[in-house]
């Protein structure tokens, strides 16, 4: 069966799904994208995705493309026409067609949407087998990473750099201070070599990770702490174990990083119990699953 | 008559020019792009435009679409198709179409390429009318501003930022220092308190502008002096004299910054000067004219 992506009001055969050249996105970048994790037929925190996606556009002075509840239901239409239970849905919106110059048209053409969904392999139960390496970047990327936009760039490069050394993730840290910032496509965090459990506050210099948020309501209703205060490559470098999250890393145990073991290199208590959880959370199992 | 483009191979009306959703160009900004400023029939400053493209390229991993000789062929093919002489040619090249993936694409793709020209008007003969205003802010561009990339969202809204100020560039500084950079699409300069002419010099902190270098190569032939020492925000204050380039700007004299003027407000004997050296380049009648 071909693909069917929805593209500006049609359902397409994703092959001849095409936008203009003169999309601002193709253009400029000029757009806002989000990834939301679908799982037996359940759309994992729609609702923190669509308030980010509101939260970007209004960002960078872009209305929405519809109402929230039109788009949820192109989300819906998107993965039926596709018979996708298991996968990710993609939603990208951009500024419109119009004659090539920075500023905004003058004249408002109609933002574009886009939306596409693909299968993935099913959720992960042994999270042994979900470990993976890292690399350490320095981050190059512009100021404003809170905004979800599709100027993907450096991430696109960070991921190939890690790729190359054989890691699906680099951690990016701020080259003046050392602070780790995130992972060129998901939040990082670590178990410090005191036990807590770390990720970075929020404000320009990340992006508020859906995951993150999601993953934070679910420990505060267990009584779980954690710990936002900044932290180097150093103490990353001491950390007993480390960990990522994202739309479509779930909860991923990191235990390598620029080839040297994390901890003793196996997965470690916490990450393990925070994977079980997060499980529980994308099944709906829990009191916080959206 | 409809406009035609130039898309991966064929030259299609523009409005119906198209390229796939899942071009890396649209879902990350993959890609890079040159403007070459076509004046009676002529290609001002080609070769540095096509050498910064495949510099460009190459600091991002990605061949050209096809050799050199070949794309100003289709450059000129544009053109003429088109029936434009005075104009601007606009040439974007992506990472092609694949699988929504950060890394490069596993199995490569070819790369895209897309070509257009506009019309626009004639050349300025009046620098009195070609005078403009512009407004500061700080740089939130990533850390390679070298990479002549499509991932401009921070230049779009910084132009629209000008642009609801009734400004035509935004001058970037550095937050952390005061330096200037440059403009969001330009190349910034002044002419100093003590009349030097100055620009800030290059490495990967700013775009090296193509107009920027044809002008110094004409200001070394007529034995004129620049200094390309960085200046802060304070130092602009005091300037006699202020201008940009870039190959859509050519020589444009700026005679108010944030809402003050520059030196007395009018076009200085500096700029004035520079506008004709360059109008003089633009029209082939200089040594360094390319």
């Amino acid at each position: 069966m071909s693909k069917i992506a929805y593209v500006n009001g049609q359902y397409l055969p994703q092959s001849q799904a095409a936008v203009n050249i003169e999309d601002r996105g193709y253009q400029f970048g000029d757009g806002i994208y989000e990834v939301v994790h679908l799982y037996d037929g359940r759309y994992v925190d729609e609702d923190l995705h669509l308030s980010r996606l509101e939260r970007s556009l209004r960002e960078i002075q872009l209305p929405m493309p519809m109402s929230r509840a039109a788009l949820s239901l192109v989300l819906r239409e998107v993965a039926r026409r596709n018979r996708v239970t298991e996968g990710l849905l993609y939603m990208q919106v951009t500024r419109g067609v119009a004659r090539r110059d920075h500023p905004f048209p003058a004249k408002p053409v109609p933002p574009a949407l886009v939306v596409t969904v693909k299968r993935i392999p099913p959720y992960p139960t042994d999270v042994d087998k979900w470990q993976a390496a890292a690399i350490t970047l320095p981050d190059l990327r512009w100021a404003r990473r809170d905004i979800k936009s599709v100027n993907l760039l450096p991430n696109c490069l960070a991921r190939q750099a890690a790729r190359e050394k054989g890691a699906i993730e680099a951690i990016l840290y701020e080259e003046a201070t050392g602070i780790v910032t995130e992972g060129a496509a998901t939040t990082f965090w670590i178990v410090d070599e005191k036990g807590a459990i770390r990720t970075r506050h929020l404000d320009h210099v990340i992006l508020p990770g859906c995951t993150r948020a999601a993953l934070m309501a679910e420990l505060k209703a267990l009584g779980m702490a954690w710990d936002e205060t900044p932290y180097t490559v150093d103490d990353m470098r001491k950390a007993r174990e480390a960990f990522i999250t994202s739309a479509t890393s779930f909860v991923r145990p990191i235990t390598k990083i620029d080839g040297a073991p994390v901890g003793d290199g196996k997965v470690g208590p916490v990450v393990r119990r925070l994977f079980e959880i997060f499980a529980r959370h994308v099944k709906g199992d829990l009191k916080n699953a959206a």
